[in-house]
């Protein structure tokens, strides 16, 4: 799309820290990092989306995380790896094109707030009537 | 694995409020849920994270989550939803069994607190250099 940030960053219209090309993927540094080694992982072809994302562009990015997820293993050793991908901009969405964080945590780096939340055991009559709602939406 | 919790919700040893299930993939409401449809999608064959699990496991997870999120978007007309998948006890991962949450955010619960960050620019000269580390290991 000729206003999206991320289709110009991977036509080289703007420039980026790329780390990984294929076919049908392109992960380059974030800008904004939470942590040393934070990457994006985008489909080269337009999707706004987990809704508009083509099952084959969704496989094919998450296995090239895979491999980015070895290579900053044997790069930099972290301590972990956290994945977050957003859709809708009511959780924040910022760029309205698909893409997977991906965000080591190193050792000389601190705890990564968005990894860390209180478990506190839910409702089960509320759990269990939602679990319904979204299975029979499968069907 | 015979001492995964995952493993035994999988089997029917320990209940769960299963809302999808295919050949690789199985799916459940989380019991500590950070919003109403807080859903967990796993591979039935134990993987401890990203670098254990096959890739035609994980190209499953993810296409099971695009069916799981449409769902979502029908059940519950969510503002959005978010995906977050932990790996290693660095970044909080709990249970030691690949897990994708699925975190819709409806329109009466408040914001998700994991998926706001402040955008601070990082300095490109080290994200040109950690940047050039991973993509070496990458070669």
């Amino acid at each position: 799309m000729s206003d999206c940030i991320f289709c110009k960053i991977i036509q080289g219209e703007i420039p980026s820290v790329k780390i990984y090309e294929d076919d049908c993927v392109f992960a380059f540094m974030d800008i904004n990092p939470i942590s040393t080694g934070h990457t994006l992982i985008i489909p080269k072809m337009h999707a706004e989306n987990i809704w508009e994302i083509p099952e084959a562009d969704l496989a094919a990015i998450h296995v090239a995380s895979k491999k980015i997820a070895q290579a900053m293993r044997n790069a930099l050793d972290p301590l972990g790896v956290a994945a977050l991908q957003l859709n809708g901009r009511g959780v924040n969405q910022l760029v309205m094109h698909y893409h997977l964080h991906l965000i080591p945590r190193t050792a000389e780096g601190p705890e990564i707030a968005l990894t860390k939340w209180d478990l506190i055991p839910g409702n089960m009559a509320a759990i269990q009537k939602t679990g319904e709602k979204i299975a029979a939406a499968l069907r």
